[in-house]
């Protein structure tokens, strides 16, 4: 197992109704099923369009709680794209964790550990989907950054990042050091 | 995404008092959690040995609600032991698969959907600790077998299944078509 630091560089709630865009809190608790208040709170929730494998709105465990994005992956995306930045706010992240550029490729089972005992644990890879570009759009001048929403999803393709559900509740703040503990499927943590 | 589809060999509960030892059910419903009335039932417990990132006892989310193991491993760990049978009782699994001989490399994040909609997903390998090895000993003359409990653990490596957690609640029956869908890690489900 190969433990790396980095750092919470910005917590983010969906919590404005009618849309995904997340804004900043300076710190939350983390409880079993998410962020109280964010709309992807619940341990469980109903199957949606990405788990084909029920009908949908099926109640289900939640493994999509909370999403993290890294700064570099912003950064990548944002070059990508030709446009100055792409804030996590526009992809509807929960984390920005700075200091992880591998963050898209954590391994299913790793844990990110934050001061306080909290803990997360990496449920896989987020895959990108349009709206993040559409949000991205309007934060540009169409004329100068024309198609930005249709090249989003190869933009940030391996570069959304993660979704993790809580595996030990407990506070959060800006600023605290993020222990990843990486897991190695072919010696795996438990 | 690949689809493999195995079938439901035995189901088993441990709820006999002071063994993790399991006995057979003809089928049972799959809640949120588990089993109920399984020593592992819940949909949080409290860290063990296995957790050590967490001080013991510390309510996390239970990834190791069921145990699943192949019947094909249980018939390998007892050809490397040199003796007739391993039974599921003894590991302490809760399913018994048949038609999956690759059960213990199944990738996390993978379901095994059962006819009534119930469904499970992987949360990663099982490690094989001792107290198998103790009961497989108890099962066989020490005389002709010497030594099973300490040589169960190299036995078993890499044949001691997985641990899953209910995704979707429903019953299960002995002898159900059990689909299994594997993720895929450089091209992941959801």
């Amino acid at each position: 197992m190969k433990e790396i630091t980095a750092s919470v560089a910005a917590i983010l709630i969906a919590d404005t109704p009618d849309t995904f865009v997340t804004r900043r809190l300076p710190e939350t608790r983390l409880e079993f099923g998410g962020i109280p208040g964010d709309r992807h709170f619940g341990v469980t929730f109903g199957a949606d369009s990405r788990q084909k494998m029920y009908p949908r709105g099926t109640e289900i465990l939640n493994r999509r709680q909370i999403t993290v994005v890294s700064e570099e992956d912003c950064a990548r995306i944002a070059e990508n794209l030709g446009i100055p930045t792409v804030l996590p706010e526009w992809l509807g992240a929960n984390l920005l964790i700075g200091g992880f550029p591998d963050l898209t490729s954590l391994t299913l089972g790793s844990r990110i550990l934050l001061p306080s005992g909290a803990g997360l644990i990496c449920m896989g890879e987020n895959l990108p989907c349009l709206h993040p570009g559409e949000e991205i759009e309007k934060n540009y001048d169409v004329q100068e950054h024309p198609r930005l929403a249709a090249r989003f999803v190869k933009a940030a393709y391996k570069r959304r990042g993660i979704v993790c559900a809580v595996e030990c509740p407990g506070t959060i703040k800006v600023g605290d050091a993020a222990k990843v503990l990486i897991n190695d499927y072919a010696n795996p943590m438990q």
